[in-house]
């Protein structure tokens, strides 16, 4: 059981003239005490441990090839770490139907991204599993990264609880193609356009066996983002829609930060509508801030999300305020907590880590995570 | 989210009197657009991003140990990559019954080749799962390397689609362990025998649960390989059989390749048989060329495959005619083009790139590739 | 196809300032031809390419990551692998209800280990996956590690095959969290402890989908080790208790070993009880010695185990004598062999290496191990 140790160096694959040229082995591992708790009949609190309190777990390999003239070609692949039970990955299914899976610890896949990409002077063409252009500017402008009982409601908005911990504002798959897309190709601006930055993606569904309301081409769709940063200052706006046989999914978004030194102040507007037959409209938005305090940072937000069903009466609403410290004991590892409270009003039911909601309407439930990230 | 680079060189675990020693870390990521069409009522069209298009997608672990004295320790873990979703591997059965398997993104698995091995002046010994010795010369004697659209009927033959694409013949599960063994025992020739090279594999079936028609050693099976190569000649002839209740599979097969300078002609034979109770008997052949063009390589093939199912009549027949570029923009990184075309006869069913088939005989299928192959 | 190398060095990632900083790929290869036959009418004797007959196969990711202060943060993700046919990991479920899980060949998943930790002079505390602190008796004071057809019978013993081979002594699923728990937060004391040494362990169970029978908690558990080593002596004694609805499961055992330089001899003495509505009340020993022979070491071990099912009778009564020798071709690589033979009385059903018991009490089984070690 003699065991070698990688070398964490950039010394060449060819010899030392193709210097450019690297692959990297990379990963977190985010450990998370979670607690949470609900009001009203019947609740039940939960304690936990659990993973990605901070910074989303994970494991990944990959590499830049300097093509020369300008050129590179570069490769991406990164899985989720389930670290508080050693479980790996997420069933991805061969369609885009549905991004919505159960952790079943089917085994390591690189269901965060899978990608090839050739890059030059006039930007990047990458093909495979990537993020939607929709999703950047929920987790680039939430102070909490979309990770954790921190993260902001306009992410576990219409689908919810996908990627956002344990908000469930309404029934998992009738948002689609939420955080990613695979067999995607994009393209994406390059970097030298005086703080313009922008990428367009096209992502096709495959459904191998389409049952009665499917579509073989559910989940093709197509999405882009433009922004701009300067300085202290960053905006961005992206819109996307993914089709379905069932209803097409729309979605547009607004975020932007400005970082005033003692704090960088971040907002976010999200619109999510979903077609007929079953028309849905959600509305969201986000305020937050990071304050730096020594080697530390302290992350608060406020996010609300509205959801219209078209069914009249009151619509289900939810309302969120977040607040945290993160403590850096290097770059690589921090320590951090967060305690957010979470209110339902006119039927919604979100719930923090797991707790279990009360019968009735407006319920609360507060949620608590204390945990360590480590990264590689 | 601090990133680790790894180091790409060839220094020493434990100092630098081991210089030999090392671990490999390697893949390749090939992704494809495919686009398919075919004839006849009823036909339908398919695009889609795929992989490996011109080479496996895929990841690795390997290393060699030098022990002195001429021996040497070595391991390799290979798995599947299917790059346009971020799944990996397939599903290994405990069972050399079949190895033909939906990848259902169940996990990385190392179902490409997992083995360990010793190795000196008189040969090697393999343990673990590897390649069969006879499917060495369908792909080595084949300009498309049984990759992509281009690929020879002739491993699309008997049982089909394994490996092939979308080359479907006849129903699968009928051709046994054609492409690898796992629980495989192999001796290796030394690599210093004048340019005669072969190998020898022993693999057991270990089904865990025979139903009816099947026993615990179904997939139990032997195959060899022995060959010459010399200058720009090389051939190669392979025989495996493996014994199932069902009917034992025969497989014999030779290949040689001739490299003229400004091309490389290459031909290859089989005859695959499947023993009573349910007789087959497939033949096919290839003729191709793979021509060097500057940076490039243009890749040609005529593939026929034949089919005597023992119920009389014709033989259902597909002939298939590839046409391919490689360019390459570097030894790592190549962007390629394939186009073929098939046709049927008496029955035969191939479809190119997930085209489907419209109803009746003699029914045509045309497909297209266009991707890029990184590999690290 | 162009491969890196990784280095095996021990650069820094961030810069020689942070020398001590490293990543570790690791993982062990060992493949084994396993036979195993058996006594009485219908018996059936096996023989089986496997693996792990040495150290258990496995490939991993781990680095330590220095702090100052004394301090440092580390992570592990090891995970095992099937070398004999490329399958890796066993299905983890998020709970803790049962660690019996088929190598089904699902994927890569961390269950060996999976964990994040702070570390500095008052110890260490650890979050995930990770041993027992109850196996490490049991393996420590075994010379065969409780890996191939030697595996003290103190581990399959009132649950059986957990880990232990072919060794099945009554029905999997009664023993609860043996060899490793999930969701686990533990401590241990530091090394300058002058010989002292320790851990103390809390998991929780979370069975996502409890039915009749069982609790959303069961699972829920924690253990304890506390040992002495100094010079060529080394006793440890541990406890562990996991809460099941079905009846708590509680183990004690105690083990040290003696290097008298001419061999090293071991001892180890376990109980383990169930409680009610169904008690179970087993016991065992094992004593043992490992024989230093030039590049090699002689193995030696007689273990027996008796279970108290209540019913009245005599007790079910396992006695395995193992024999086994291990030849060192490098620190990396080795071959090894072992012969066991277990003896069964009344009632138990001990088989090794898959070998199928004839009918009837009392029937004895021998199991043969012949492989190779290579690890990196």
């Amino acid at each position: 059981m003699k065991k070698s140790l990688i070398a964490l160096a950039v010394m060449a694959a060819a010899g030392a003239a193709s210097a450019q040229s690297s692959v990297t082995l990379f990963g977190i591992v985010d450990a998370t005490i979670a607690y949470g708790r609900a009001s009203g009949p019947g609740n039940d609190s939960k304690t936990a441990l659990t993973n990605s309190g901070y910074n989303s777990s994970r494991l990944g390999f990959r590499g830049v090839e300097d093509l020369g003239g300008g050129m590179s070609a570069s490769f991406w692949l990164e899985g989720s770490l389930g670290n508080d039970d050693g479980t790996t990955g997420q069933r991805i299914p061969t369609t885009n139907r549905s991004n919505v899976h159960a952790n079943d610890g089917a085994g390591l896949v690189f269901n965060r991204r899978s990608t090839v990409s050739l890059s030059g002077g006039w930007g990047e063409v990458r093909l495979g599993r990537d993020y939607t252009p929709s999703f950047w500017n929920l987790t680039v402008f939430d102070p909490f990264g979309t990770n954790g009982v921190g993260t902001t409601l306009t992410l576990g908005g219409p689908g919810g609880g996908l990627g956002a911990g344990a908000n469930t504002f309404v029934p998992v798959g009738t948002r689609g193609v939420l955080v990613r897309a695979s067999n995607d190709i994009g393209y994406f601006l390059p970097a030298n356009l005086g703080g313009i930055y922008g990428q367009i993606n096209f992502w096709h569904g495959d459904d191998a066996a389409p049952v009665a309301g499917e579509r073989q081409s559910d989940g093709t769709g197509a999405g882009l983002r433009l922004g701009y940063g300067a300085g202290p200052f960053n905006v961005a706006a992206a819109w996307a829609r993914t089709k379905y046989d069932a209803g097409d999914y729309t979605t547009w978004n607004i975020g932007g930060s400005w970082d005033f030194g003692v704090a960088k102040a971040m907002a976010q507007y999200t619109r999510d509508q979903k077609d007929s037959p079953v028309e849905i409209d959600g509305r969201g938005w986000l305020i937050g801030a990071l304050v730096p305090v020594g080697a530390g940072e302290i992350r608060a937000s406020y996010s609300t999300y509205k959801i219209d069903f078209g069914v009249g009466g009151d619509d289900p609403k939810a309302r969120q305020v977040a607040l945290g410290y993160v403590h850096n004991l290097s770059k690589r590892t921090a320590i951090y907590t967060t305690v957010a409270h979470v209110r339902n009003d006119n039927g919604a039911r979100v719930s923090l880590n797991g707790a279990v909601l009360g019968a009735g309407n407006d319920r609360n439930s507060t949620g608590f995570d204390l945990g360590i990230r480590h990264s590689f």
